[in-house]
């Protein structure tokens, strides 16, 4: 392709609106244009990034046994009522009522539709396993759409549903999809990581996000260096100390803490390790009950965990009244000791093996010190893992110690098991005679997310470095001169046809521009390669060459380049 | 592809819901499956053919100059307002509100949206023409979703939008996409027709058809097989008699026509040819005026027309309580002699150059004969070709006489001119400095729709038979005996390698079935080449040949069978 056949439109700045650097650069490059709140339009140049990213994923997901179908991204009610989903989808699910005033959903996903087709379409063991997957718009109503196309309400997705006639069955068909999406993430070039992670909604037994590793991402992951152990850490399990539980050794003492509201500040106040204080979370579970979690004063309460204990369900935290009227003290002071016997108390694993910490009094201004379980309170009702776990920590499988590192979710497994196949009454004949539920998984990709991943990993000061498999072309050729000398033009044309012809993903810039103009548009688009013809080269009978990725600007002698160019393709 | 990794999955009787051809046959292939009311899904068979005419689709789009982009399907209303069409579009726009209570459709079409990206993207008439379009899901809340894909709900579209600095422009745009279109559905194999078309609710200066020609076609179409003239027969022009009308010969008289309220009737009582008949429609014009229509017995009253005729617009029929109130005459025999001076007259072209003709008396079971204006009644106040054509009407363009065929519709090309642009002040500034307004085409397709209309052009007792560029397959090689033959197997397996990597897009049928259950699948989804490989055959060397198009069983010579087969291939 040509600059001058390409709707190509840069600019200097990134509007006001983006804050996250993809975004940014999305926009300076062009490749998007915002038409409303959390909408955008692919622009001919970002969309041929977007055809490279679905290319790859179609490749391996039919390499994987996958059969792409199509369904309708407009759904009746009906099935989301039958699943139960229609009322607790939350309002993320854009409903519609048609001219009839019926209901649908513009689909946000598509578990209930593929059940219902494989409740109508597979009837026997022997069509089993299948596996069917689509790309296509979605639509969810994010409440606050952010970030360009990372966190955009129409957006691109690949979704896959596998139909297996039982759980090792399930897990062979999605372990086959573990596979097809590592594949996929290093086909497009990108650092990633598959980590264990929490199912959430969707519901099942056992899922794995994959992230694609970039600073700016919203997921904190967890992974062990010397084993293969990772997971966000939403959902990486936090060990019970090895040592038991020190015998006291200090006696209990008020501490004055007139400002000091957080374990930091009473532990900088009293000249003590932070690691030596406990912090109180009041908390009101599910059935009311009021409910304290008590933390390590340098940990971080895990809500997902603490969810999935009894009782706990979708708790809420306590308001400052509720908290006054049930310590008859403010927030910042308090502490376990001396509360109501109708309490519920959670220990974190970690506070249940200290002694002598430092916490709450449960009176304005004061802390209390030596404080120890058994003798100046009741040992903990409950001790659970219910914090998240830091960098240090030991690794779950035993094996080493945890790192922490951040990711943007672009992929996401499940083994959903029977879950929607019960509901929808979907079953099949075994080999047996019997009719049973398939055993399902589901696997998505979010394909226009993964754009703006790329882009998070991959960028510097100039533009986008996407890597060679995602750039909008694999080569530029940079024609400076092009309108004024015949022999730049010649050698110019002469290169694209050559490459062209073999099949290279090439550019050439025909414009008439200033040469630091135009190289700054192909650095900023994030062209893998770039060569330069002009005249004071050829006068030498050499191109410029240039790769994104980095590396010197390297002489290559005209004859050599096509050679060149071509073993640079991917 | 093997059918043993395809979901295949045909039926032997289409399901009752399906009354054309193509719907039902594409539900017993197994190619769609529905999920609701003018809802679709595309199985993997379906989806490979709906690639198939996209890939055509965007290879002569971008050979045009077309560059590809991709919009937001769900589009704010404000746009919509800006251009008067949110509450003009009628109920077949999906209109919704999103979480914060704003509105916003389920794009039908997206002029709008494009004009918005055009007037903020194109500043100068250096960046001009630029052609972008997109291939989409569009959803058309129809009223009376039917004929499967024909008329649904949620659909494939391709839709172009040409901008152009002059009305010159524009038109060179519009020529370079009628050659695109007729590429296109040349190379599908199609037998189409590009008609002149009234561009109807979309507006603009001129517009063309795409027909698809098929006996169930809703539309129906007039040309001139010896001329280059064809239409839609809603803007087919009906030219005036060239013979000027007769000098009267006849009295008038009434004639009793006791049961008889049509002209058929009318002329086999009398036994005098229809064409001596006239007869009257009354009509309310959308200035509430009482018109009447006259129209020769056997011509039809074309409704677009008479709409466009001054004062005219949004007519309507009159009711029967208007008839008899007006005529003090049942409908039937009603005629344009001794009515109110107010009643305004319009007479078709034909009519008016009539004589002694016959029509009804005004007064119930009587008709008059010998009717001639300027004498029984007042010349009429307007002549117009108010009519459709009728096969055997001179041609428009003066170079034969008019047959007519019917058509599916399956692209449309507008000009637009300035109307949205105008609309939403998309402005560039020309060459000489001054602000204007951006002259626009736009060109559609119905992707999905292409499958559907190819179906009804292409079909037997057996099933579909594709054209080879949209079969699912250009090639099937059916083994029997796959599963018992080690034989048969092996010369399957390895004319299936051999044709797999020359690139023929074949499908290796290694099911244990019966051969005729094989043969039926294979004709029903409209596979293009056939090959049999059994025991017999490979005893005398050879294996059977047919294609789905017709003709004799062919034996070829099983050393010569990859030759052959490669030669058939797109």
């Amino acid at each position: 392709m040509r600059t001058s056949q390409l709707y190509l439109s840069t600019l200097k700045e990134a509007p006001s609106e983006a804050e996250l650097i993809s975004h940014k650069l999305m926009l300076r490059a062009g490749l998007i244009k915002r038409l409303g709140s959390g909408l955008y339009t692919w622009m001919p140049l970002g969309l041929r990034i977007l055809r490279k990213v679905e290319r790859i994923v179609r490749e391996e997901m039919d390499k994987a046994g996958a059969q792409e179908l199509l369904m309708p991204a407009v759904q009746p009610a009906e099935l989301w009522q039958e699943t139960g989903r229609w009322d607790v989808f939350g309002p993320q699910m854009l409903k519609i009522k048609d001219r009839h005033e019926r209901d649908f959903c513009f689909g946000p996903t598509h578990e209930e539709v593929i059940t219902d087709i494989a409740r109508n379409e597979l009837r026997s063991y022997k069509q089993l396993p299948v596996n069917f997957y689509q790309v296509q718009t979605k639509f969810r109503d994010e409440i606050r759409p952010r970030f360009g196309v990372m966190r955009a309400r129409e957006f691109l997705m690949k979704d896959a549903y596998s139909f297996d006639a039982s759980f090792d069955g399930l897990k062979a068909s999605y372990a086959k999809m573990a596979v097809a999406y590592a594949n996929i993430f290093t086909r497009l070039g990108l650092k990633f990581r598959a980590v264990a992670a929490d199912s959430g909604a969707i519901g099942g037994d056992g899922s794995q996000e994959f992230h694609v590793l970039a600073d700016a991402g919203e997921d904190l992951l967890a992974y062990c260096p010397t084993s293969d152990f990772a997971a966000n850490v939403e959902a990486a399990e936090a060990l019970a100390p090895t040592a038991p539980r020190a015998a006291a050794t200090e006696t209990l003492r008020d501490v004055e803490t007139p400002k000091q509201t957080t374990c930091e500040d009473v532990a900088a106040l009293l000249g003590i390790s932070i690691e030596r204080t406990v912090k109180l979370i009041a908390l009101v579970a599910a059935d009311g009950q009021f409910v304290i979690a008590l933390l390590r004063g340098d940990h971080s309460l895990n809500e997902v965990k603490l969810g999935k204990l009894a009782g706990m369900g979708d708790f809420r935290f306590a308001t400052e009244e509720e908290i006054r009227s049930t310590f008859n003290c403010p927030p910042g002071f308090l502490g376990p000791v001396g509360i109501a016997a109708d309490i519920k108390v959670i220990a974190d694993r970690t506070v249940a093996a200290m002694s002598d910490f430092v916490c709450g009094a449960n009176k304005p201004k004061f802390h209390i010190a030596g404080v120890n379980f058994g003798r100046d309170l009741p040992e903990p009702a409950l001790v659970a893992d219910i914090r998240n776990v830091v960098a240090g920590d030991p690794s779950p499988d035993g094996k080493g110690v945890l790192e922490l590192c951040r990711g943007i979710e672009v992929g996401h497994i499940f083994q959903l098991g029977t879950k929607y196949s019960k509901a929808l009454n979907a079953t099949f004949t075994d080999v047996d005679g019997a009719l049973k539920p398939f055993e399902m998984g589901c696997y998505g990709i979010g394909v226009s997310r993964v754009v703006g991943a790329a882009i998070e990993q991959n960028f510097d000061e100039r533009g986008i470095k996407f890597p060679q498999a995602m750039a909008p072309f694999e080569v530029a050729i940079v024609a400076v001169g092009y309108h004024r000398s015949e022999a730049v033009k010649e050698a110019a044309e002469q290169l694209y046809a050559e490459l062209a012809a073999a099949g290279v993903d090439v550019l050439l810039d025909d414009r008439n521009e200033r040469p630091g103009s135009m190289f700054a548009d192909m650095e900023l688009i994030g062209v893998a390669h770039r060569f330069t013809i002009g005249d004071k080269g050829l006068a030498d009978g050499v191109v410029e060459y240039v790769a994104r990725a980095g590396g010197e600007m390297q002489k290559v002698a005209l004859a050599e380049v096509p050679a060149f160019a071509k073993a640079l393709a991917v």
